[in-house]
């Protein structure tokens, strides 16, 4: 699984028409998936511009384009919404009579209860909806930015809600399974209370961190970028992730988000009150414990 | 500059005897630096255990070892304190008998004010102190994680009170530029505010959201390790940087990261608050500025 396939072997899972709305980073590193391994004849992709449409094309990885939902996925056998969360319902709504009995409607979106709503609810019968969510990023953005590798040796969760067809949740994680992941399934709820503090929180400081920064005197902000090697270039990395998907996910993971965010207020408070008052010992301590989930995700291969 | 040197080259700054005192990260890439470059004939190691200075020994970057600071800066021309900032005052008291008349003592800390009374202020006659940091480092710990390009195009900010020999200065910032740093002058009291943002802040928020994570119920603890890949494990590196180096940090530049904790605070309940109110267009606009500074670090060669 993950690596390049020879031409003569049978991919793992084969789809006659892939649609891509969307094609970013992550639709982007799926198409190139598709291709390397020969899992579908033909990959269908929508995006809002046509200069976007334009690079998926010269980029090899668009078999015909539109800006129009609808169109793109008509015959198709697979429906990949690669979009910002906040469109999903709109595009849901706009495909649902065109989408053909069969077809099965999969997400790369990082919260996934309000996928259920948003998509699931707006589906006509005969198509299988299954949430997922492919655990790889980079900073970067647009079709140009992805890569076949993005994928190899991360996490994929599939959050099919009861009464998904098996068949349906079984062919989407071979899918997920031939771009190198390791695939795992969980009910949405859980899904977006540990990526809220796996991810949703880790940007939501950063963006936090850098616009601090941001705030400061003229002067004192060329050096933040000249000084940045002592930890803080690492949050400017995250916080420049695609503003508008980021939005989307704190709009639409409140309540987990509000919660982690709630925890740690507590806990940056404790640390706090330790700086003002030079107890060395509750610092030191609580320094020392983070280590351990280093080295579990060292040893995870994670890292 | 920070390339290695020919045999029959001049090193660009010469010592006849560096005391090494703390033999981590920055201290054993130090050394190496000065091996490669030919820079002094013998350093001169301490360190607390006989452990750390075997490992010193079998890396070929110590010449002479000993676990009595004061002995080990017996002849030397340049005195390296490379330890955590707390033990600054104790071991200057003790290394102050033994100092020969012209050395040049030099610190690596994180934190600069509290050098000037720490080490400045019990130092003998005749004895130039020159307080500096190299904004260079890892997550690693320890002499055997140290190499010599550690340094290599990074900054290093010196912070010579008003009255200090030139000549010290000069020969300190040469030493940094041989290690392929950009060598800056500033007012200890400027540059501790600046790396409050750019570095004690990052990690101290890193430290809190790792132990946020490390509080969660067991279960959720390896998805944390698990599914980190989203944002958490950037911060989990940092959150593993040696946690008395860090802790004397904080204890030594509490007013100026309780300030910068405070504007963060600020801005983060900002977020939270639109978060809460579904106030999408606030943080769309916050999330999109960050990317700027992010530019700049990638001009400037920093990222």
């Amino acid at each position: 699984m993950g690596r390049p396939m020879n031409q003569d072997e049978t991919p793992p899972v084969r789809f006659e028409r892939v649609a891509l709305i969307g094609i970013g980073l992550i639709g982007s590193s799926l198409a190139h998936v598709i291709r390397r391994d020969g899992i579908a004849p033909h990959i269908s992709v929508c995006a809002r511009t046509h200069k976007t449409l334009d690079t998926a094309r010269a980029l090899g990885i668009a078999d015909s384009t539109t800006t129009d939902p609808r169109a793109c996925v008509e015959g198709a056998d697979l429906v990949v919404l690669c979009t910002p969360i906040g469109t999903y319902a709109a595009i849901t709504r706009a495909i649902a009579p065109a989408l053909q009995r069969g077809a099965i409607v999969t997400d790369v979106g990082s919260a996934k209860v309000c996928t259920l709503t948003d998509v699931g609810d707006n589906l006509p019968e005969g198509v299988a909806f299954v949430p997922g969510h492919p655990i790889a990023g980079t900073e970067y953005s647009g079709p140009e930015s992805g890569f076949a590798e993005l994928f190899q040796g991360r996490y994929c969760l599939l959050t099919p809600p009861p009464g998904t067809d098996p068949v349906a949740v079984e062919r989407i994680a071979a899918l997920w399974r031939a771009a190198g992941m390791i695939v795992e399934m969980m009910p949405a709820a859980h899904h977006d209370r540990v990526l809220a503090i796996t991810s949703h929180l880790p940007h939501l400081i950063a963006y936090t961190i850098v616009g601090t920064a941001t705030d400061l005197a003229e002067e004192a902000r060329s050096e933040v970028i000249k000084f940045s090697a002592g930890g803080f270039r690492d949050f400017t990395r995250i916080a420049s992730s695609d503003p508008v998907m980021w939005r989307d996910i704190f709009l639409n993971n409140r309540e987990a988000v509000l919660e982690m965010l709630a925890r740690f207020n507590e806990d940056l408070m404790a640390l706090q009150r330790a700086i003002r008052w030079g107890e060395g010992d509750v610092l030191e301590d609580k320094f020392a414990r983070t280590r351990a989930i280093r080295r579990g995700i060292v040893e995870a291969k994670q890292a």
